[in-house]
């Protein structure tokens, strides 16, 4: 009997380069020597696409066939209404079934957000899918790479809503899961340092509404007193110097691109997105459905298998 | 006679690494190579910094004696109005020598933005200083590096403020002193890259108050219009990977740290400022006034080299 863990890897949009990708997991050693992989997705898509690629169709147990959308029904690299459905369709069963124990840990391909908003689902990305269906109090994205991991505080929001979105708790939260999540990827207790919301940090009240002083620097003590190893707020634009991405194992970011330039920067699209604080195991491919050369053949799954071997490990330390 | 320009070089505040960086720069080849120096400084301060670490004063004619602060009225390593206060006038007799063409252009030492407070100075920083005293109608901060350069529309103000300052009208400024300053830097027509303000650049208005099709997307249409080679709005977070680094000579950023966040992850600290629109060539340092390692010797002077280097540049080209 396997003692591997079963994960459940969502094919993400109909349309992107999800289902090429599920099928080159299937096929890639890398997977299988840490998990038992079980596409959630359509049966009839992915069959599609193996006999466009003239690639081998998967074998009956490895995917779990949701039937959410005719496999002739929409065009690869076109963004539709039913393609959003059922991405979020498959979403939605891995995330009740990992629930449910069926599977272990969930690791889902790529959504499109205008497919998501035209099929009416009212969540912009994942993280917000998943934190709404598991009822989750708290919940962060950190997406962790080898140079590089960074969580945010604030996500899909203009930047205009961030201030307002910045509270004592909110920081303390994502400084806690990030702490948390890090302790079991590195196995030892991580150090970490979080940025400042404004230039410089505010340099001491010159510039932003004292965000630092009022939400950061309170954050930071609080959670220095629970014994997490800490600094911070830092000036954002020379937090990730590489002498302090050398002492640092995450960075706790305020808003989305505050993390995302320099995780992309310098982890090209090798990064791996974790949503924090669920009560399921949850990895992602960090890039997206890549419309342009959806069905072709060429998109690389490396940061797709990164992700399943992240789940993995993730659920293995869990348990 | 030396063609050589003449070029200004300000000490920035006394009490951090400003005047051992300038004796520093009267001694280095690639200085003299390419411009006559003179450091505008208190002569008593540049001395005692000299005997303090053993190294040759200053000649006479290397230094404009500006006699603006008590050389041993102040300790280094220290916030003080007196510094800050200095450190202004070194600039403001700068910019006025440079107007009056007795120099050719101004590259300027690390200030320290709380000294300049604490002494009245109603300016956050140099490019401010420099806008207000040369009355420049329109004007813009660039940092550039080997890897990476980048123009900021917005510069030192808090984060919550960025979106009310867009404008078609700053955008379409940046981008068009960008475009001018790249052109003599690279001998050629740049290619220029404009970032989005929201996560993905606002996803169509999912994200934000569509900023980017009110802004943005106009002000990049205006200045197509005119000839400039630009692209833009780009999702923040992956405008900054290799392959579009590749393709483009410098970037316009809408606010201070998404352009110095991958500027200085990218490039450390070895990029210039220059600040582009004023009637005058003005260069500067990336750093900052480092007082933990102030009067010690050990400061590095490559990023004031380069600045130099790059103000004799631009006033060569642009005579």
């Amino acid at each position: 009997m396997s003692q591997l863990p079963r994960i459940a890897i969502t094919t993400g949009d109909p349309a992107g380069v999800g289902p090429e990708l599920c099928l080159r997991l299937l096929r890639e050693p890398r997977v299988r020597e840490v998990c038992v992989p079980v596409v959630y997705g359509d049966r009839a898509v992915l069959a599609r696409v193996a006999r466009a690629l003239n690639w081998p169709e998967p074998c009956a147990d490895e995917v779990l066939d949701i039937r959410a959308i005719d496999a002739h029904d929409f065009e690869p690299g076109a963004v539709s209404a039913a393609c959003g459905r059922a991405a979020y369709e498959y979403v939605i069963r891995a995330i009740d079934d990992a629930r449910a124990g069926t599977v272990s840990a969930i690791c889902t391909g790529p959504l499109h957000k205008e497919a998501l908003h035209a099929a009416g689902v009212p969540f912009p990305g994942h993280t917000e899918i998943l934190a709404h269906r598991t009822g989750a109090p708290q919940h962060c994205m950190m997406l962790t790479a080898d140079a590089i991991t960074c969580s945010l505080v604030t996500v899909h929001v203009g930047l205009r809503e961030v201030p307002a979105l910045l509270s004592v708790e909110a920081i303390v939260d994502t400084i806690e899961l990030t702490a948390l999540a890090m302790r079991r990827i590195r196995g030892r207790a991580p150090r970490l340092l979080v940025c400042g919301l404004n230039p410089h940090a505010g340099e001491h009240g010159l510039f932003g509404e004292r965000e630092e002083e009022r939400f950061i620097v309170p954050a930071v003590e609080v959670c220095r007193a629970k014994g997490i190893e800490v600094r911070g707020p830092l000036p954002p634009d020379t937090a990730f110097l590489p002498k302090l991405r050398a002492a640092c194992d995450a960075y706790v970011c305020m808003y989305h691109d505050q993390g995302l330039i320099p995780l992309k920067a310098l982890a090209f699209e090798d990064a791996v997105n974790v949503t924090l604080g669920l009560p399921i195991v949850r990895t992602s491919v960090d890039h997206g459905t890549a419309f342009d050369i959806a069905w072709k053949g060429v998109a690389d799954a490396s940061s797709f298998v990164r992700a399943v071997e992240l789940a993995a490990k993730l659920c293995s330390r869990a348990s």
